[in-house]
C-alpha cells in the first residue's frame, strides 16, 4: 500500500504519482518524455535500455518492468536482445558503443563520482557524441530519481508481468506526457 | 574539466549543464520551481534544507555549496539553524517535524525500498502531511538526480565558497526557471 493515499482510479506506479501531484507531475513526464522519445541520435529502444538497466541496479520493479517492455517492444532486433542485455550486458550482442554508454550509466547509479575519463573515452573510442554521453549520463541520474520516487512512496507495483504489456503499447502510442493526466 | 565541452561563457554547476542542453534543461529547472519555491506549506528554507542534506550524503559539492546557502540567506532562524541541521540533523534544534522529514530524505538516498512504514508514521505523528510527506520523497529523489548529473558529466564546481553567495541571491531573486536560459 503507498504511504501516501493514492486514489483508487489513478493508475499504478509512477504515472499513478504523477496524476496524484500533477504540479509535479508535468515536469517529471516532459523530462522523460523528452529523453527517452525526442529525436536523437540513439535510438529510443537503447534509451529504453538504459533506463531499465539503471531500474535493475536499483532494483524498482515498476520501472524495470515497464522500460525493458518498452524497450523490447520497439527494439528492431526484437525481445531477445533486450532480455540478453538486461540479464547480462558485458556478454549480449549490443553495439561496443551502447556497451559503453551503458558502462557509464552503470558507473552513474552508484554515483556521479564514478563515472572516470576512462569510461568516458571508451565511449568516444566507439564512436559517441557529446550529446549521446550527456543523455547517458541523464537518464541513468533521472532513473535514480523516478526509481526512488516509486519505491521510496511504495507505489502500486502489478506482479504480473502481462500488466506491462498494455502500458508499454500506451506509452510508445501516446508519450510520456499523457502519463501525468 | 567536464566531461563534455560546454562553452566557457555559460555558468557553472548545473545551470551550466541545463544551458547546454536546454530541451532537459526546460524540464529540469520546471521540477526544481516547483519542488523548492512554489506555493507549499513547508517553507522554501526547510525545502532547500532537505535539497541541501540530500547532495551532502552524495558528497555532491555544487549542489550542497548552492542550496545550503539558499536555504540559509532565506531561513528565519538564520544561517546558524542551517549550518547546524547540515553538521548533525538529528541534534540540531528543527522541528520534530523538518527532522522526521529529513529522516525520510536521508533513507530516499539510499534507496526509495529503506522508507519504512516506522519513517512515515514518524513524520504523521509529528503533523506531516501526506503532500509534505510526498514532497519530502520527491525532494530527496530528485537530488539524488541533479547530484549525478552534476557530478556524472564533471561540471564546473567553484572551490570558493564566495561563489555561491551570488548565484543564491539570484535563485532567491529570479527562481530556478531562469537557471534554463
Amino acid at each position: 500500500m503507498p504511504h501516501v493515499t493514492i486514489p483508487a482510479n489513478l493508475p499504478p506506479g509512477v504515472p499513478g504519482l504523477m496524476q496524484y501531484r500533477p504540479e509535479t507531475g508535468r515536469p517529471l513526464s516532459s523530462l522523460a518524455e523528452v529523453l527517452l522519445r525526442s529525436p536523437n541520435s540513439l535510438t529510443a529502444a537503447d534509451r529504453e535500455l538504459i533506463a531499465a538497466r539503471v531500474s535493475a541496479l536499483n532494483e524498482c520493479r515498476f520501472c524495470t518492468s515497464t522500460h525493458t517492455e518498452v524497450s523490447a517492444q520497439q527494439h528492431p532486433e526484437g525481445r531477445e536482445l533486450v532480455d540478453k542485455a538486461m540479464a547480462d550486458p558485458d556478454s549480449a550482442p549490443v553495439t561496443p558503443k551502447l556497451k559503453a554508454l551503458l558502462d557509464i550509466a552503470a558507473a552513474v547509479q552508484g554515483s556521479g563520482r564514478n563515472v572516470t575519463e576512462d569510461l568516458v573515452a571508451a565511449a568516444r573510442e566507439h564512436g559517441a557524441t557529446d550529446t549521446e554521453i550527456h543523455d547517458a549520463v541523464l537518464i541513468a541520474a533521472a532513473f535514480c530519481m523516478y526509481n526512488r520516487y516509486c519505491d521510496g512512496l511504495a507505489a502500486v507495483t502489478p506482479q504480473d508481468p502481462a500488466a506491462y504489456v498494455g502500458m508499454a503499447k500506451q506509452i510508445i502510442k501516446n508519450g510520456y506526457s499523457t502519463c501525468a493526466g
